[in-house]
């Protein structure tokens, strides 16, 4: 077993891998940014080393200077987290090379995978059901319009290395194309450095179910059941939920041999997930696989008593899995609470945090880097803590949500608890009845801005 | 189903209530001493009346006020925690005549079993178990010390009415027999004005280990597995888990089917604890049984995914049980958290919590009413609150509970944190090696004094 682990991360998942690993009596070096000295990681982990300034191409993403902090400190091993260098192929070859192990993909596996084009080419090998589209890239506008007619709108324009909805574009009908093509190419050559685009059939009333999957190095996969992540803003996922309210019997087992099909055909090791847009007549659609561990691997914790983080951390070192299936026992949710306006846009609310007091009991998790005094730098992503409830039902789960989210006090900040607040009473969230498409048409209501209520 | 459920305590235990109420669409009342004006029980119910000054007697412990705030509130019923007015029969018996359901024992059932002799007869009589002891209470001296001498020594003198210790001495020799007589019937006298005494064969390395029942207004009643609280002092217990290490699954059968028994016998009704001495040999011996929710209550939640509070409603109204009984797949610990100086023979230590920040992440629970800025009131019991773990094996329970304890922070006032954390690299309690008699040779390591490990 590793001595050492440094989390190349920061936040509450450098935290929450740090918790892990002092419960598996493995030492922890935190990296952080000038910008994180107060953060809870660094207190926490056993050492800590600053990589540099606040903007992540100076800290969390120089790549020497956390191989750097790795040598120093004589860690044997690297957690990526999620975000950042968690699927970058480059680091994961570094790490290989410094004889670092690195708690994530291959190199050559996240290539594979990263990368849309090539993800849904190998999916399709595999005979993992795709979403029908262009067969690789679209070779210029004209490619584009042959194979949009020959698939019939709408469609769904897509930049190969897109990411959280950039150079993306749903096109309804043949004349809104050319635009379409221009302003995403343009988008994804500035965001990426990679304009090249393909082409899907835009899936109607869909919802996002993805499939967790671990996958050890005997080429053994087995799934731990879905997460419904439907309810999405501008694709960033704001809360997710297991059982999805959508789910079957029949379909799961459906969805989850696909998605151990798909990892057993790369060899896939360590924890993943296979996400999956489904139709409103149960078909589903491989849409990309993340080669890391997801914001929201804590609700699959919950409803089958098995930390993925330690899972992660076994495979890593050779440690065989089970092979079992795991079917969810309970109802799981977790909202993310942001520090955004979401009376305003959601925009963005650094500052610092006056008093916080989390809520606690029964069925209650929180997963948090924050405290009260604490601020809230302006440079990174604005997720501040997750709440998760866990009970035996959907709707004690809820239950337990409301009374959790009246009970959390964030003071000096916006937060987007009142967002969660009016999402637990609105009738088609209380009903399940929700699609990707949900957050286009909700508005805030007035009366859940004091969130007292 | 209830519509207002007033709750007749303070503290953890209040706003556990209130939360689980809340879950279930129940308002709530809290009622509060002028000294609990700043608890969160008071802050998280719907409505919240002063019923009186500090001291118990003149607000907890006071009935007429407890009943006039629930008439004015219109609340139809009153649950009432632990410890205060749980086991008061008179207070069971004024609530039914005010046609307020109380979420508890009835008058009978309290009067039966909160008698230690008529408990211990009764229990004889159901077939349970017992402690061999004395046949009811002794005469006087001469009967005290012919039972001593037919029964053999070592003995435990008891006071009938007692609790927490007072009126109790164990007796290793016939000469120690008068001296303790004569002050154990002075104390009984002056902390219960009761000084009936019995005598009870002494159990040599004996274990606590209870069983959780359920039982409804049908008759039926099952159980849920036990709790180990061997780690006491004083009789206070200060660390609990289930399942408890040395549990065999057929002693767990066995005990099992004990309470059942006592329970059946006596036609208990709602949430229940029936106490037993278990000696080296794995014997049990009834001890005592607690007609009301104990403060350990939720590792056997954690353990079985089941909400002991809403079973307590759901019974009171009348809602039949499943009658199944639980089996516990998991591991859970509770540490309880008292403003004491572990260095300083565990005396209190009430002030204003000047900073406080509680773990959380995977299997972790907290329970407490308290908060930075909070002061803890002199007059009340110390606890602050109850740190739970839970994992799939007892080691990562004891692992888990470790980082839990490194992470907490309570500054302002000393807390019981340190012995804790000492307790949880003990290598009796890491072998599950311990007694009640654990604490008796127990010294405070100063290593732990800084909570820094």
């Amino acid at each position: 077993m590793f001595k050492k682990i440094l989390i190349a991360n920061r936040g509450e998942i450098a935290l929450r891998v740090i918790r892990t690993c002092k419960e598996m009596g493995i030492k922890t070096v935190a990296v952080y940014s000038k910008a994180d000295a107060d953060s809870l990681h660094v207190r926490f982990a056993d050492e800590a080393v600053c990589i540099g300034p606040a903007p992540s191409n100076e800290s969390y993403l120089k790549i020497s200077n956390i191989i750097a902090a790795a040598e120093i400190t004589n860690a044997d091993a690297i957690h990526p987290g999620y975000g950042f260098l968690a699927e970058n192929s480059k680091f994961s070859k570094i790490c290989q090379e410094h004889d670092i192990k690195f708690i994530g993909a291959s190199p050559g596996m996240i290539d594979k995978m990263g990368d849309k084009a090539s993800a849904r080419a190998t999916m399709q090998s595999a005979g993992v059901p795709c979403i029908p589209g262009s067969d690789g890239l679209l070779e210029d506008f004209a490619d584009c319009l042959k194979t949009a007619k020959a698939m019939g709108f709408p469609v769904m324009l897509k930049a190969t290395a897109g990411g959280g909805g950039k150079g993306m574009r749903a096109v309804w009908k043949e004349e809104e194309l050319q635009d379409a093509w221009d302003s995403a190419r343009q988008e994804a050559g500035a965001a990426f450095g990679n304009n090249g685009m393909y082409l899907e059939k835009l899936i109607e009333e869909p919802r996002h179910i993805e499939i967790q999957i671990v996958g050890d190095s005997k080429g053994k996969a087995c799934h731990l059941s879905e997460r419904d992540c439907s309810i999405q803003r501008r694709h960033q996922k704001l809360t997710e939920e297991t059982p999805s309210p959508f789910m079957t019997d029949e379909l799961r087992e459906k969805m989850g041999e696909a998605a151990i099909k798909a990892a057993e055909y790369i060899k896939y090791e360590g924890a993943g997930t296979v996400e999956f847009l489904v139709d409103k007549h149960r078909n589903f659609y491989f849409m990309e696989m993340n080669t890391r561990i997801q914001v929201e691997h804590p609700i699959t914790e919950q409803v089958i008593d098995y930390d993925l983080i330690r899972e992660q951390i076994l495979v890593a070192a050779n440690v065989p899995i089970s092979g079992k299936n795991y079917l969810p026992k309970l109802h799981s949710i977790e909202c993310r609470i942001n520090a955004e306006d979401p009376y305003n846009g959601f925009r963005p609310s650094p500052g610092k945090i006056t008093n916080l007091h989390a809520p606690g009991g029964h069925g209650v998790r929180i997963d948090t880097h924050v405290y009260s005094g604490y601020s809230i730098p302006p440079n990174y992503d604005s997720m501040i803590a997750k709440l998760i409830t866990t009970a035996q039902t959907r709707e004690e789960a809820i239950n337990k949500m409301k009374r959790s989210l009246d009970e959390f006090i964030i003071e000096g900040v916006k937060t987007t608890i009142p967002f969660h607040r009016q999402l637990m009473d609105h009738p088609d969230y209380l009903a399940g009845n929700y699609t990707t498409k949900f957050m286009e048409d909700f508005e805030m209501d007035e009366k859940y801005k004091d969130q007292d209520l």
